[in-house]
């Protein structure tokens, strides 16, 4: 089940140690601009390498459209897309043949699958989030053509117990992006950059929260029962190697939902911009929480592996927010409901 | 999208106010034995009206069994039952027709579908999760029948700030069920009862959240990428009115995400039963959280609303559990995997 | 699988002999009109013991409405609808319990799901299709609310070796319908009835074929590549029980495959509509060939089954083409195509 | 919708003009045996320029596995596969920058999408039917691994109006290889091969029919109602592009059908090895009928189009038998009935 979606539909391909990883978006409408710099970039904001608090692997990541595309335009056929992987390095698995690597799955597929690559995670690798932010990339270039007020921005709001204190409105992307955490709070990100490459000297790691804020969403936007907005996104985050929690709500829920409801549904913002399973109008704001990763024994090997995968886990957690909306924006466009 | 599932699909139909409510399994193989009352017990335990703490509507909700069943043994066709509505009382609703509920979703499905049955909730009631329960006993008696070592018990874990503290692994249906809270902590279910009642009598609600935990899951079980298991559930879960968040790990994964990773995997429980998105063979744990139920404007006009709807909402989260479930457990049969 | 299409989707349920067979269509828009007496109206096209050359059983096939609409018009929920079976007469059947029928599928049918209910064909039953003409109904319900331009006409074109000679260009559903043969050419009809009648006596059966034109499609409907209009097509009529083939084209197609291309392509009409997998919005023209039933030993026991199904499969076959249309309609609305 | 299959999952995409064709097969279990050869070879039956019947175009069409393989057998994981396009020679194609090519698709696709490849047929080319060979190929390895006994064999049954007189039990696909008219009947090979010479020297263009015979499929194979053996099989082979008719039964089906039940059902291969929809363990029978293809305007330009392209559409019609059964076999894996 390798395939998301009803309408704009991601499937995703390849094992970290393959010959390349892959998407196909089918599904989206012909005629939307789309170039290979466009998928390009936000593959970029994904890379490893980018700043000295995450993995030293220098993966080049660079994409090829294979289909899907004439002229700067997408064709309404199929568009794939292809990043080959070029830093293989298998001699530094060649021990792992015999052994599964404490903290991963491999035990798990292997029992599952019998034959697997033992190079590396394979499907469940966090390199195999690259297809995501490929396909993210081509919704939100749906998007940006059918729905230019829809604006996705995500952002890191916890490392260990160090909490983001700032208001959702405001946080673009530019702004999460300027520091090498994506930490949406200034007054924190240079702590949380100590911790972060403290835990990564000591061969540790760190876990947290990030969270997400959709404007624009059109009214009743969400396909009741099962394909509900926060059903979905529940799933597509989920989906997601290292989450391990998604609620939606304003970022002071977990706190909040102990509260009396008559103070609670006194504020609006309570419901997250979801109502019955439907945008409301209101900006959708919903946040995942990330186990620390288990990349301990790795890291004294020499270490490739992030101490914080949060950072570069934003773009990807946009990608499956922007995928799920421009998804269910067809289905949306498809029935003309009428009083 | 009223179905849920790629094998073993449930669709639901039917509004609060309308002639009947039901549900189709198709997916179920013959030969399971299944009878009315099977699925009427696991009706009975989501009914309103079991205690002073619940509503009072008094809903008969008896299941028919329409197909799909011969001789007490399904037939491996669709599965359909039904439920009609008899406790319409419409003439309460008369003034709703030309105003939306406060804090319902009134409003939005009505921006969205134009055209909306104003006498209830209708897809947006509570009452269309009997449906889901149907689906949930049908998938349990499949499971009992194939794979009897699953065992899923859920339990009401938080009312308002009242927390239970109790080791999971020994709780049962039979210990949940025997008092009116669903609460599986002894300790603290009187002063639960006592805060739903006093919340009851001033109009007011509660929030808080269910824990669910399944043991006996076979290793492996999951689709990888976008059909993990933490996935299917996140979307099943997520799909119920008025959850607003979902964690997969141990009951107090909240306090110890923010752990350093070297603690937090020391203790192989923080999986929550789900490595690289299959089960791993520990017992699954998962909670839900709750948002106090929008119920204040109904309650002040003599009210037939839930102030805490947790308790009965314990056997519709395990039946989503159920059915993710009974799908994962088909597909894992469908592909003969060898080394 | 008893589920067909991907945004208008029909869900049919029940076995011949149960308590009731139904259908839910998920996916149709609100605010279509839409009568419990639209549907009936339908159902009564195809019900047996019209006519002396039917099959004598009379059967009352009334339709309940259970969900999806609301004052005569849909809700943009799931619509169920469902005819209990009244006339069972499982004695009849009794002497079935021990021995399939010969020239039946109940063999193939026991070998794989071991347990069915002998009592009838149970889903293989041609009972099974009045599911079918309640989607068509609902589906043509919303196509003359959004598309009234397309008229959907279907009619017997041949019963044994008696073929049907007449322009298909202005056959409609009324002429068809005012001769039990549901044969377009009044030319044939009554040498056509003394035929079915005939066979009747000697316990024999007829098979033939169907024609249907749809005029009025969009240019460009259809789905590529699997989900091309004619793909779609074959596998809707491929499924009904007895339809043994399926042909796209003009009615006179299977002479004029033989002859070159020039003389092929030299007539636009040979397209059958159909372009590339698309409508190309010339009317669409297809076949679908019927084998005789194997009714024989049945009729010797006092028969209860039709000598020939082609008049009463004129509407089930309407309803398949126009299911796949409603289905294909949405999916062009949901896809925003642009230069 | 470029999605085939349940559970063996085919999907494809690329334009004729494009950078690449390519598919994604999900749902391959894993340790199937599978090589680049294995998949090269069946591609190599389909490919132009083999004699002198076919197109000249030279088309390398070697197949790159970017994916789902591992020292040789298949990963469990989704298996993607491309072959560029190296002699896109797209020069050829300016002048049809501002002119469809009549009786082409052309102008329906450029009504919907609006936006398209000029350069070619696109999505529409014969060239695309690459992708369904290679998801063939892939199914047919794991066939061969978990149902060995199947044996899928198309041959060319029928060119203009020179028809193929050949029981069909004997045929083997070694012998249908054997000569380039992929015709079973040695007696009029040659006589066909001088047609289609004459045909294209003329300029012209010749239909007809493939027929396709499967032994070993298991006893009920196939998913009621509308996932029948025989309805997915007309949806397969009605995608493609120049199938203009499928039918199931014997090689003289379209004689026989005219003839009464009695006679009809005496004959047990009039079932085509396919009852209530499914598998009845008699050999599965289908023919498929080809219209001329519309080729005549290239043809003039120097053309590079087949003027008969059955010799070259057997193992696409193969590969479309293989993917259904594949999906089917996995289905049927997946229901654990009993009595």
């Amino acid at each position: 089940m390798n395939t998301l979606g009803v309408l704009f539909r991601l499937t995703t391909f390849g094992e970290s140690h393959g010959v390349a990883l892959g998407s196909i978006i089918d599904g989206c409408p012909a005629g939307v601009p789309l170039t290979r710099e466009h998928i390009q970039a936000a593959l970029d904001r994904r890379r490893p390498g980018q700043s000295a608090i995450t993995t030293a692997r220098a993966e080049a990541d660079q994409v090829e459209i294979l289909s899907g595309v004439f002229e700067d335009k997408t064709l309404g056929t199929p568009i794939a897309a292809i990043v080959r992987n070029t830093n293989q390095r298998s001699q530094d698995y060649d021990k792992l043949k015999s052994e599964d690597r404490p903290g991963h799955a491999d035990a798990v597929w292997r029992e599952r699958y019998k034959h697997r690559d033992h190079r590396g995670g394979g499907r469940t690798s966090g390199r195999e989030t690259l297809c995501r932010v490929i396909g993210g990339a081509i919704a939100e270039a749906y998007l940006a053509r059918d729905l230019p007020q829809v604006r996705t921005v995500g952002w890191v709001s916890q490392v260990g117990d160090l909490v983001a204190a700032v208001p959702p409105a405001g946080v673009t992307r530019a702004q999460v992006d300027e520091h090498a955490t994506r930490c949406a709070d200034p007054a924190i990100r240079e702590e949380m950059s100590r911790r972060i490459l403290a835990a990564k000297e000591a061969g540790d790691s760190l876990g947290g929260s990030i969270d997400i804020r959709v404007e624009g969403l059109p009214v009743g936007l969400g396909e009741p029962i099962f394909g509900k907005l926060k059903a979905l996104i529940a799933q597509a985050l989920g989906s997601v190697g290292a989450v391990t929690g998604v609620v939606w709500g304003p970022p002071d829920l977990m706190e909040r939902i102990a509260e009396p409801g008559k103070i609670f549904h006194s504020k609006k913002e309570m419901y997250g911009g979801i109502q019955g399973g439907l945008a409301n109008g209101e900006p959708m704001q919903v946040r995942a929480y990330f186990k620390p990763p288990a990349t301990l024994a790795e890291h004294a090997k020499g270490g490739r592996h992030d101490p914080c995968i949060m950072p570069r886990a934003v773009p990807v957690l946009e990608a499956m927010v922007s995928l799920v909306i421009a998804d269910l924006v067809l289905q949306m466009n498809a029935f003309p409901h009428t009083a």
